[in-house]
């Protein structure tokens, strides 16, 4: 049996809104499973190497639940641009290189190495439309210790032609090509992802939709993000009533999905949701860097809907979660501003539930650091700031939410597995 | 003479929304002062020694128009409270500690480096009603190559009892005190800094506009943050229609004066502003993270109201202004959605001008590398990022300006004198 004890301020996020904190608490995992919090080592324990960093914040580490892996080089550029001319000029052409199975590998190791070693340890990601490319990100992800779904991207119409483009009948052939090689992967798991609903004709939609059903796959893609792409939906399946619908027709709503975005899905669209069990991920950054709008965080939460975090890169900004978590507060404060302050804000707790605790629930987990949990964890030190007065564990954690300190991430676990440390 | 050659890719502003890019440029001060930017080394100038960062970007550094030096501590803190409660659970008691000139010592002299490090070279700064450490932040400013302008603080009513305090006579005594203290410093100069209307008597607003006039003194403040805030000036000063008028009534209201967030000025109020030739300075974060609001920064504009940009420290949580410029284009585009998309939001060219060529303006500088502005610039190097395409000098701009890039400033010149050096 393996035993892992880490030492530390323990703080974590078992409901929305709460956190629990415990300075000088010890964290235990057997076989890579968390066994219990504990503010004195259990007897049984006694005498077991203990990792102690002393008063450092030890945290849940992150599930990011959308973001674009062949995005990654152009982070922070063409922010000028509305979405669908951002994706002809930046997304389309970026995403092309990754034909190029010499650069995806260069690239895909670079990020996954910078997710581990900014806590980032569970994904849904997209892919590219290339099998080849994506078996490389799904190895390199394995081999740093991101954990999660990453998909090859499907999109037979609407594309950039003679620079990204597949018929329907190689988007089928690739994807099970894909599929048979994905097996032995042991961390990082397929999940179907036609691009958006003008990317992916209906014969495709059907076909993903049944392999969804036979497999028991999991499926990713976007949804209600921005009002031009929603006309344009609406245009293309003019039988269904909401954009949800034109996924539900070929099978593709259920609640194992994950939409993106969701930024303007009305209450009808939103009951869908939670019928359905389907995940919305809000992007704030990405909303707002593209002039889509701010989404209804709140509400969502309220009526039951299941909300994770993504980063979106490169429509978001930021690959790191505390500025994710950072930006989806200021954008709920926009949100507030919009609706005449009637809406209340998203508070650092329960932003902070949203990337660590909301996000980790798509992959069966229980909230905070509960028994059974795998062990997914970061070391958080703080120490080589100023401390205008005595400062409470949980106002340390807002802290570390909006600075960003370089460096301040210690050591992350991942399935069990320590998988980053640095020099302290 | 002294003369500088810095040779790379010279990005600038010379007007709102344009920058001009020059690869391989040559960037020539003689005595501090800029000559000019050139093609190719001027005959003059043959075998004088250059500093040839290659294709690095030279950009000019950055103005800070508004700041709280002692709320440094607490960058990152209370961002879930509005205002006025920020105010007293944070603000009063962190900058009550500035009592202790040996912690002002410690706290100012690493805030002083953070601002060199980061590119910030000038500012009109708030220090708190300190006037020994208001001393030690201008010799610690200067010192580390920071210039503009530093208030001691004026709040002789509505403070925080016991704490952070002084009566109508003290603050009037410690000003004088203060400012024949002043006089030596060459880079850091005194400005008159009531609080904001609700922080000051009619007599002390009264015995400080005098004071303007006098020594013909710049003034800064606060203006229409807050609709809180508003109502209660109101209150206090019902023969006044607007909140400016409570400034323009005793003579603090200038061309020389700076008024941060303007978040609620109308038509009215922002005409008023242009009449004087008032500087608004925008801290679009810190208006998002407490809730106040987001200004009407395309309307001052196109009015031709004077904008410069802000960090507001700590009711904003980021001291670089790179993240400060994404900060104002993102709230730009809240604002959008916000007038249903009615208002333009601001470009990258816009924010980059915002954040350097407006805010020198207000010390007296010519836009961009003009000839006969002090040389102010720093070097940006971003050749360990990813290409996803052969990029121009704007788009690494825009990039910088959204990645934050630890370690990317590789020097800084400050009044014509190299200020800061990283290793390569």
């Amino acid at each position: 049996m393996s035993l892992t004890i880490i030492k530390g301020t323990i703080l974590s996020a078992p409901t929305l809104g709460q956190l629990d904190a415990l300075p000088g608490g010890y964290l235990v995992a057997e076989d890579g499973l968390i066994r219990g919090v504990y503010g004195s080592l259990p007897e049984q324990y006694a005498g077991a190497p203990v990792e102690d960093w002393g008063d450092a914040l030890i945290l849940q580490s992150f599930a990011d639940l959308h973001l674009h892996a062949p995005q990654y080089p152009m982070l922070g550029m063409g922010m000028d641009l509305p979405l669908l001319d951002w994706l002809n000029a930046y997304a389309f052409p970026t995403e092309a290189r990754f034909a190029d199975t010499g650069y995806a590998r260069e690239i895909y190791s670079r990020l996954a190495r910078e997710l581990i070693a900014n806590g980032t340890t569970r994904v849904c990601m997209f892919s590219s439309l290339h099998t080849d490319a994506t078996l490389i990100l799904m190895e390199e992800l394995e081999k740093a210790g991101v954990t999660g779904y990453v998909g090859k991207v499907n999109m037979d119409r609407n594309a950039a032609p003679g620079l990204l483009e597949e018929t329907t009948e190689e988007s089928r052939r690739e994807t099970l090509r894909w599929l048979d090689a994905c097996q032995d992967f042991r961390l990082v798991k397929p999940m179907l992802t036609p691009r958006f609903t003008p990317s992916c004709t209906n014969e495709l939609m059907a076909f993903l939709g049944k392999l969804a059903a036979e497999r028991d796959l999991p499926v990713q893609s976007h949804l209600s993000e921005n009002q031009a792409e929603m006309a344009w939906v609406r245009q293309l399946h003019p039988g269904c009533q909401q954009y949800w619908e034109t996924y539900a027709k070929y099978g593709l709503w259920t609640s194992r999905a994950v939409m993106a975005h969701c930024v303007w899905s009305d209450a009808r669209e939103r009951q869908a949701m939670r019928d359905a069990g389907v995940t919305a991920v809000h992007c704030a950054d990405s909303n707002q860097n593209i002039c889509s709008g701010v989404a209804p965080v709140r509400a969502m939460l309220n009526e039951g809907v299941k909300v994770a975090l993504g980063s979106d890169i490169a429509g978001g900004d930021h690959l790191h979660m505390f500025d994710v978590v950072a930006a989806s507060i200021r954008a709920s404060k926009a949100r507030r501003v919009l609706d005449n302050w009637e809406t209340d804000f998203l508070t650092v707790p329960e932003g902070w539930y949203l990337a660590t605790s909301a996000g980790a629930a798509y992959f069966a987990e229980q909230p905070g650091f509960a028994p059974g949990n795998h062990l997914h964890a970061l070391v958080l030190a703080d120490d080589d700031l100023p401390q205008p007065h005595p400062m409470t564990p949980q106002e340390r954690l807002e802290r570390a939410v909006y600075l960003r300190q370089g460096g301040a991430i210690r050591a992350v676990w991942s399935e069990g597995r320590k998988v980053f440390s640095a020099e302290g």
